[in-house]
């Protein structure tokens, strides 16, 4: 195990350990209708970044690396099992660069392999905790209602950041929250360090996700594995079309009545400032996510730390 | 509380019991996207076979009424939640007398709906003892491995008996064993126990669905709440279709050339013998469920008894 304080090769030799135990997981049973598209979710190129927080929290409160493998990968699968389902209700062929399970199969095959994902999500917590069990569940509750929020937004131009932050925060925010709150909760601490963990994590979803929106207009194409632009022009809510249509609706309305280039979405967002003031808002839930981390004590958040600027600074 | 001996009122007590547990399930959240649905599934007309199993075999071993309802829910809800999602993968449109999910809504709303009863099957679970938790999810992949066998097995001529066996055993055979097994989790029976009432439930489930199959045929149509020869017209498995390609493949093969009144269909299994041998094979897995439950006393099994008789004798 390399220096826990050498937090690049240690996210490294953790993002090794989970993909490791993710072959571990005992997919070589038929019938190949749910077992082949298993294993094709599961051999994605995932960035794994969710139970390596699970890891990195966990380890403040020195929770058994095994137990902590156990829910990361959970938590893992869970993700997964989202993506498939949302792949569909969205439309959405391509996920980390390959076809999506519905694309390369159908509809029908990917009902069953989310399924089957979340199943498996779900028999990667034995032994754990109730309290974690009950979490996870309440998590993938909140999830769920998310998913339904966003759905509801498609093509509603009277969506309000507020609203768009509710929804995120139910999605991205609380999953993260769940990564970050797991360890503790292994470990049996107290009510409130688990709460402030969830925090941090519920922030640097926020923050993670209103990222992937500025990089889904200003990114790069190949990292992203997706085309630029697609999700607004799909007509599904994103901080930026809503910070647009919030400071100037008649100008944001005209723009998109037409099929405009992505280069063109890219001057509207920086001449109209709208370009910063997403930066701005990434920033400050960047801040409130720092807040969380004080129930650890200074000498163990120096990886926490680390991780948020990661994500910060990711520019695929 | 009536009676415990006098089993059809038992039967309608517990019936209410379990209709007033899954009206207490808080629904009344937001986004409606998710719950109306939801609420529109758990109001549905379901017999709720599987938590009376579940109340009447946990019974025996004087399980807590409260954990057997808790169990009982959570069964009620996977099986709704299968429910949903394969009305989506086999395209039905019609359960219980009502249009289906994907049909009222659509496909998005009827996947994220099914994910939805899941978690709340998984919450329904908390402050049992793990094992249950971990029967129940290995049940749920069961029954994914089933319905991955049943999309398989779709318009494929080689489907044998045995084949079929197999992919109801893994789907109604596994649900109804869990069941049975449930209250001598809860209670930390032997292992020994809970398999021999896991095969009672198992055997009674093989029965039960290959009913179902003549009942397909056999039944009357509005106490189905379905068209009768639907699943035999689409190329479904079921046990009388297997049974008359065995029997006389050629004969078989010529006769569902052509498209059929289902009163063909009834004359031509019951000239074939195929209507009697199907009578036969559900027979002999009630005998086998029986076996089962030698390892409860004697004087405690009567209503266990009824229970199985009671499925033996449904006409609809």
């Amino acid at each position: 195990m390399p220096d826990i304080n050498n937090f690049p090769k240690h996210v490294q030799f953790l993002k090794g350990e989970i993909e490791t135990a993710l072959q571990k997981i005992p997919l070589d049973h038929s019938p190949n209708y749910l077992y082949n598209p298993l294993k094709y979710v599961l051999n994605g190129k995932g960035k794994r970044l969710r139970p390596i927080l699970v890891h990195l929290a966990g380890q403040a409160f020195e929770t058994d690396p095994q137990d902590l493998m156990k829910a990361g990968v959970a938590v893992e699968l869970l993700h997964n099992f989202t993506l498939v389902h949302d792949d569909i209700m969205d439309g959405d062929n391509v996920r980390h660069g390959q076809p999506t399970v519905h694309k390369k199969w159908d509809n029908s095959t990917a009902i069953l392999t989310g399924d089957g994902i979340f199943v498996l999500a779900q028999l990667m917590l034995t032994g754990l905790p109730p309290l974690v069990q009950q979490r996870f569940n309440e998590v993938t509750m909140s999830v769920c209602e998310g998913q339904g929020m966003d759905k509801e937004f498609e093509n509603d131009s009277s969506v309000s950041m507020g609203h768009y932050l509710i929804m995120i925060g139910k999605k991205t925010g609380a999953l993260l929250g769940l990564c970050a709150e797991l360890g503790a909760l292994i470990r049996d601490e107290s009510q409130e360090t688990a709460h402030h963990l969830f925090e941090y994590g519920l922030n640097l979803g926020l923050a993670f996700q209103i990222q992937d929106d500025l990089l889904e207009i200003f990114g790069n194409e190949s990292s992203m594995g997706k085309s630029l632009g697609s999700d607004i022009r799909a007509g599904k809510q994103t901080a930026l079309s809503i910070l647009a249509r919030e400071k100037n609706p008649d100008q944001w309305d005209n723009f998109i009545k037409e099929n405009r280039t992505i280069s063109k979405y890219q001057s509207y967002f920086k001449s109209n400032g709208i370009k910063s003031d997403t930066e701005k808002v990434i920033q400050h839930y960047i801040e409130k996510a720092q807040e969380g981390l004080s129930v650890i004590p200074e000498e163990k958040r120096s990886n926490l730390n680390q991780f948020t600027t990661m994500i910060l600074n990711r520019t695929y």
